[in-house]
């Protein structure tokens, strides 16, 4: 193996074959290789802050929440976006290594094997903001209880007495959809009560999904009498919906959000939503990155903040329960 | 003066007695000092966006037109803001002076005279994106019309036959509120229609704002038919406060938004908004940013996009025209 080599996988270069970088990695993991942090003293006391993308309202306080604790200790905040992606390409890596940021805060979006070794050779420490729950337990992560999220919302709803609820969840490749899904199914079996599978649906967290999926609810002969969507600006599109079918909410039809965003105590009506702490999670992660940078050892790897009904307008006791 | 004295004026460091910093100051424009830009070939690839706030909707809009320029330019963006200051304090004068982006890019915050000129002298460019226009004509500012935009506005609603029609403006230090005001003022002399003083109104461009102005309005003898508020959120406000007083929209009020953000189309009802290309603003301050960073002229320094009248639920004919 020559210098020149080793010194490509080093640098998460992409021009060497996999299987010689296989073999360079296997000797480096033997030997136990970790750079010596080489960080210049100015210049580079910054943090990446890198979405999948920036959705409305709830990037926003992933950002308020990360700035505030970079400001405070006079580091920077370098922000990107992966268009959607959920895996950064391999030139984001290498524009990273070149870079060489004191930490990368990861919004719902994740690292091949690949790129951590990458990252952990180099001294760059990372933390993940996932809502998903999905990522292994070696890497550090700041999420919040999307299965407790669904239980709430669904026995809130239970307990008001609708009896036929939908849920419209994220996407089901998300595991924080499918847990949200799971704590709403966790419900209705403490109540006893069966969900009706044609009620339980998967789509994007945008308003037009809460919209379609909200028509095509409503326009059934048995219709639910409550809808939980997956995020605020979902269940604005089922406002929508609601009102295109000439039903009002919630007095014929009763409606939970998710996220709480700022916009959801102003919509018509204020929605009942389920709180998920968006901006303490990124300030805790920003934290745990900060002391990572330090050469301090975290106490945990993965911290999931608790989620709250928040009980505004927008849900009420069915008007014929069934 | 000694070396270390006109040293630490061109670095920006305060412990520098005013007079002082004034003599070296009028000295290196005696001999047109220029720095060279020393930056280094890797690490300050970036550009620097700072907001005076991060609020809803409005920043991740231009956040999202400056990150599409940087990132097809392979070029990052640090993020911060100034807890609602319009001018950055010295402290961030210092820190970025030391980090030496590419270049600044400013939203709704300016320089001060002597924050401008340090600038200069280190050879860091930079570009203002502001809706109020009250930039000196030496600052490269990208913005958007609002005089029109208020024009439009109170146009719409005077060819809908509104004759008492209240404007609720964004704060009246901001250049923006005003103009937007003058141009309401103008329609209202083209119309032959006299502006009724006690329905002008100024606030901050929040949800709350709109609520209490709006309450305040709707519940006078001679309530407004219609309101043009300072922002959609702010409209999101005055739409809670109709919903108070029992009345609907747009059948008792018309109301119109600004701004048109994503949010807008999803209100109940759909708002009528004022369109304000705040991502093209962000991203064509961004590129001129680049441009200059490369040492090319500027073809134009002040650049005002156009606003647009996006006509959608919430604005009708008045039921009793006045």
């Amino acid at each position: 193996m020559s210098v020149a080599t080793v010194s490509k996988v080093l640098n998460g270069r992409e021009d060497v074959a996999p299987a010689t970088r296989a073999r360079v990695e296997a000797s480096l993991d033997r030997h136990q290789y970790q750079r010596r942090n080489r960080r210049p003293s100015t210049g580079q006391r910054r943090i990446d802050l890198v979405f999948h993308e920036f959705d409305t309202g709830w990037a926003l306080e992933i950002l308020r929440g990360a700035e505030a604790v970079t400001a405070a200790a006079g580091i920077g905040l370098a922000v990107s976006q992966l268009d959607g992606a959920h895996r950064p390409p391999s030139r984001w890596m290498d524009a990273l290594l070149a870079d060489r940021p004191l930490g990368v805060l990861l919004v719902l979006c994740h690292l091949t094997d690949s790129q951590q070794q990458h990252l952990r050779r180099q001294g760059i420490p990372f933390v993940v903001v996932d809502t998903d729950s999905a990522t292994s337990a070696s890497v550090p992560t700041v999420g919040s209880n999307n299965f407790n999220g669904g239980l709430l919302a669904a026995r809130h709803l239970l307990e008001l007495g609708h009896r036929r609820i939908a849920v419209i969840s994220g996407p089901p490749d998300m595991l924080c959809s499918r847990a949200r899904a799971a704590g709403f199914h966790s419900a209705h079996e403490e109540a006893g009560v069966t969900v009706d599978r044609e009620l339980v649906c998967y789509g994007s967290f945008s308003a037009h999904a809460g919209h379609a999926h909200g028509l095509r609810l409503l326009s059934r002969p048995d219709r639910p009498t409550a809808i939980f969507a997956g995020s605020d600006i979902q269940a604005m599109g089922v406002l929508r919906a609601a009102r295109k079918c000439g039903l009002r909410v919630p007095e014929d039809l009763s409606v939970i959000g998710y996220d709480n965003l700022p916009v959801s105590a102003w919509t018509d009506p204020a929605l009942t939503t389920i709180n998920q702490p968006l901006g303490d999670m990124a300030g805790i992660a920003t934290q745990m990155l900060l002391d990572m940078a330090k050469g301090n050892e975290l106490a945990t790897s993965r911290i999931d903040l608790v989620t709250e009904l928040i009980v505004r307008e927008s849900t009420a006791p069915p008007a014929h329960p069934r």
